[in-house]
């Protein structure tokens, strides 16, 4: 069975092979990167890509933590364990290009008291403008993920995500979703369930680069640009607002610079700013709900 | 003793004389208007100005609301009323010159189960750029107006102020503060502290012009608007992570974009973005700390 010392080692790989593409791809800038360590224990290497071809920022996160369990985060996990260990690596890209959608991974492993354990994930996308081809290009590819693991995880964790990228004081979701899940645990299938976490980690590229390819060099003018500013803080209220991962950062003393790497280099708030109707920007926020068939659309 | 009635007519007017001034101060943008009612009860009339020579963006909003109290209020408030009425006058100006600090200003009147009552508010500000000058004047005169009802209101609200307008996670005070007070109720004193709270309300002009008259017309570059954009960002995380008020508004389902209203029209997030050393931008990183004498500085 997978120790926590190899599927830290995954993680770590995962990094550099992701950064190590994303450059090419962006053909512009690289990757700076930063290694840090957690006075309470653990640490992690940041690395963070700004003004890029076709990336405006993005991050592509390492950590892996412990120490003692706070009584928030006890209270939070409802559970009495003294102790936590926590590993995985985040991405949030913010590309240049309004037509390019923010695309955001993370998979992590949790441990309490060095007994309980699970794994936990995901992928979504978030398009400034919704294409119902790419959205049906990624879905399926998740799918196919997941079907390869089993069969019923993709209808769960597609569920999942649209619940959990919500942002629910507006009655919006995130973007198109994708997959979530967490907790996944089973004391006999440890390697199976880390198996399928890793493929999801090697879906991130999978489905990245041909979303790139199509559309980084979309032309686009500044209503384009004013309407990703504004989608952008819709990204900015859901990750202060609602992401426990971000308060799970937050609230475990991480480095602050590394969690909220996924805000946006430039975001607006204009008031009660509407699209006109029969837009394409008023097409993207009608398809902002949940239980959306993205693979037929 | 004032009634619940007086107490709504009182931040009416407040809110007219204010938006009254403020349009003849700014001498370019006015404010639009908009009633909105909420389906549990209650409304307000939120006002927006936008793009003004002084005011890039700022809010001026009354509300009034009443209904069953949600079981997250009941454990926020730690009660077990089952009916809420709130209302107040909320005030953000986000300036166009980086060299203008953002102001707020909120006070508020609240009752449960039509027995218990409070009174809450307060006035802080938030330089881009800190003004020792600026911030005896601006202390010393909220230190006037307390003194004026009670001389342990203000060492008592100026320290409130330091701890509720904090960025726990950045170690970071939103700015220099200034008076922050909740759940003022006295038996016998009702009219009492309703001429507190309302002088406080008068106090917001008598602050903020004289500020304004110093500072609209600095000259500034890029770099100036590049470092007023980033510490919108911290203002950002201050309202979506750690505000009570803006979470109320959230979960008592007010009104989102009057709510929002307190973001800025545009605001950055650098990767790691410190500033050089000796330089007006450390030198107000330094002075983001609690339990500065800004009178005496």
């Amino acid at each position: 069975m997978m120790t926590k010392e190899e599927i830290v080692e995954g993680f770590r790989q995962l990094q550099n092979s992701i950064c190590s593409q994303l450059e090419v791809t962006d053909g512009k800038s690289t990757f700076i990167e930063e290694s840090w360590i957690r006075q309470e224990g653990g640490g992690g290497v940041s690395r963070i890509i700004e003004n890029g071809a076709l990336i405006e920022k993005g991050g592509v996160n390492f950590s892996a933590v412990h120490g003692a369990t706070s009584e928030h985060l006890r209270k939070s996990l409802e559970t009495n364990a003294d102790t936590f260990f926590a590993s995985g690596v985040s991405i949030v890209l913010h590309p240049q290009n309004p037509y390019m959608p923010i695309i955001h991974m993370n998979i992590r492993y949790f441990e309490l008291s060095g007994s309980q354990w699970w794994f936990g994930g995901g992928i979504d996308l978030t398009p400034h403008y919704i294409d119902n081809e790419e959205a049906a290009f990624f879905h399926q590819s998740l799918k196919h993920t997941c079907d390869r693991h089993d069969e019923a995880y993709y209808p769960k964790f597609k569920s999942w995500a649209d619940d959990y990228f919500y942002n629910r004081h507006r009655n919006e979701t995130r973007g198109i979703g994708g997959i979530f899940f967490d907790k996944l645990t089973s004391l006999h299938e440890k390697d199976k369930l880390h198996a399928f976490l890793m493929d999801v980690g090697a879906t991130f590229l999978q489905v990245y680069l041909p979303i790139a390819g199509r559309k980084r060099d979309n032309s686009f003018g500044d209503r384009e640009r004013a309407w990703q500013l504004a989608r952008r803080g819709r990204y900015v209220e859901f990750n202060l607002l609602w992401d426990k991962g971000t308060r799970f950062g937050l609230e475990t003393n991480g480095r602050v610079e590394s969690i909220l790497m996924s805000l946006p280099p430039l975001a607006s708030w204009i008031y009660n700013a509407l699209p006109s109707p029969n837009t394409p920007e008023e097409h993207t926020l009608q398809q902002l709900k949940k239980n959306i068939d993205w693979i037929h659309v």
